[in-house]
């Protein structure tokens, strides 16, 4: 039994559903945010970060910083790549559009690879590329939540270090830190950044950056000063560093209740990191072999392509999803619109992750798969199909 | 009787003591940010801003953001000025250096009016200086956390008004807002920028900016882009008109149960403005009564520079911070430490805002009153002052 008022099951691709000792976090009493109290929760949830990536290496730094995912954006864009310098967007959906916004902003001359929709760039594609110019920095997104395409980080990271070894790799990690694999080190990634609210399984409202020391020397042997104040790793860099040696340190106030609930939801999550991206992809698989079932094709074909924690499928000719997600409220079971502008108005999303997959007792999934069910006949009957 | 765990009393300049429902409101369960109650509860909330800040102009625009306070100067300064044009600051002390360095880095030419310790900057020194050359913005700090100096932000607003009309008046109002009075429209502000955690009462979390629409204009007719992607005016700007509409909109994840927090504090605290104010300088003139009666001077030595919510007090020669704040906890009690760097060891601060003003049944303030008394002897007790 939840804790928390009874309400519809969010199944959509983040936020998600909270488990309730993490909700309760959120209602933490007043703290001062240099109290030895919280700088040692700030502290041990920077550890934790580590751990999430699965990163033993001391020159390797997270941030978590007040903010929305795409915050992440800035805190590259404006630390990592400088005015004139290339940076090549690997774009699988409306986020790698966004990212490429936001570099631009900051004075990057940006090459976009467009994979169509639903797949990746091949990495053919993207050596060539690389062996074309000289890029400060390349970014995919890992999992583009308007498609459900999954990259190949691993593959890209292999071919950057072999091609371009000096380039960095940029991971949009918003909708796959904590449910799709990312070994940092190993890998040899430099940035890779996300949200709370997805797999994470927390509220949102922090913006979480794990960078390499490549990274970090970047930003600090730039020719020009950083291009933002609040996004600047060097106005953070200090603060992180003396929050995880248990200093209190300030220069903006942190969201402490956010952090506590971070903490709460990461502990859980790090206590078995591979057991975390297994029950994902077992869960995922289910969903997937269900969706085949009633009919429904995905928007990321190959199975590779696919995430874990979300599943975008395209609905049957003539249905749009006005004809179906009320179905799904009526029972319970909140999915979401299409996103890619494209063709919006042709599928619907599922999300997957975190408690609603970790805890099988709730039944968020099974629930789910058959609400799905029930609505698509009844939308198909309602528009005779 | 609170519902809240057993903990010290945060009476520091922020962030400060929750109300109940506020601190409820936090673990809201999950919800989608473009769902229909959370847009209607969203939209709501930036109508409560207008309130807040008196305003009813419908050219002027609230922004509420996921990030700190200190995303506020990114937002003035990336928008609201263009690389070399001029920015005046009127520096009251730690957070007029910060906002200039700010305004630095997105190419602003910065001028510092520094005040001495304890005071403002005369009017007559704003003329000479808004006469001397022409200046795109001027900004002032409404409270200055580190010192507690009160400014004349109208008296200001009425002099660049006479001046110097096209500059826009910026207003740092992160410690004042909710504590001191601020008629936007009446007073002809052009940006007041705030955060959740102070006066307002609402956990960290939240940057809260509200601009005119001679602000919005300057944004709009940049002759360069915005210096900046997330804290830029244009991207933002048609999400929280849509949202204020009853429309969902995407530009970044808002922080959900944050936004109902500040929904509930807001709500309270605009059932009646002027007694919010009117309470705030009553249990002020209590304070600062007080701590002259204990022989403590006020960092703000004139009566009119003294702020409403908070109190930094010189200690008595001798004694420093570590002295007094140890036997004020062991009463139960947190104050906060200096943090202006000239004299960060020579004074204490007592944050008085929000519900431990409002609800005097608490007896926050006369607790701490109490404490500060004892904590005090004990402390010259032990140095045989």
């Amino acid at each position: 039994m939840s804790a928390q008022a009874p309400h519809n099951t969010l199944l959509i691709p983040g936020p998600i559903e909270f488990d309730d000792a993490v909700l309760q976090s959120m209602s933490h009493y007043a703290e001062s945010h240099v109290a030895p109290g919280f700088v040692k929760v700030f502290g041990e949830t920077l550890t934790l970060v580590r751990k999430l990536f699965q990163s033993t290496n001391p020159t390797a730094q997270p941030f978590i910083i007040s903010g929305s995912g795409t915050l992440g954006w800035d805190l590259v864009s404006a630390n990592l790549i400088e005015r004139g310098e290339n940076a090549l967007v690997l774009n699988t959906g409306y986020f790698g559009d966004s990212f490429g916004q936001c570099l631009e902003t900051y004075g990057a001359n940006v090459t976009h690879l467009k994979a169509p929709i639903g797949d990746r760039t091949p990495l053919e594609e993207v050596e060539a590329a690389l062996k074309e110019k000289s890029y400060k920095l390349i970014t995919l997104t890992h999992v583009d939540t308007s498609t459900g395409v999954l990259s190949d980080v691993k593959g890209v990271a292999q071919l950057v270090r072999r091609v371009s070894p000096d380039t960095l790799v940029v991971v949009d990690g918003v909708c796959s830190v904590g449910s799709e694999e990312i070994a940092f080190d190993e890998w040899d990634l430099d940035a890779v950044l996300t949200a709370s609210q997805k797999a994470i399984g927390c509220p949102p409202g922090l913006s979480i950056v794990m960078t390499s020391g490549r990274a970090i020397q970047a930003a600090q042997s730039r020719k020009t000063p950083p291009g933002a104040y609040y996004a600047s790793i060097a106005n953070w860099l200090p603060i992180m560093q003396n929050y995880e040696n248990n200093k209190p340190s300030y220069f903006a106030t942190p969201p402490t209740q956010l952090v506590h609930a971070l903490h709460t939801t990461l502990t859980q999550i790090t206590a078995d990191v591979p057991g975390r991206f297994a029950i994902h992809t077992e869960v995922s698989d289910k969903v997937k072999a269900a969706a085949t079932e009633l009919g429904l094709k995905q928007l990321a074909a190959r199975p590779e392509c696919q995430a874990h924690g979300m599943t975008a499928m395209y609905l049957p000719e003539g249905l749009v999803p006005a004809d179906v997600l009320p179905g799904l409220l009526k029972r319970g079971v909140i999915f979401a619109a299409g996103l890619h502008k494209d063709i919006a108005t042709k599928y619907i999303r599922f999300g997957h992750m975190g408690v609603s997959v970790t805890d099988p007792k709730l039944g968020h999934v099974d629930n789910a798969l058959a609400a799905l069910k029930e609505a698509l006949a009844e939308a198909k009957q309602a528009k005779a199909l």
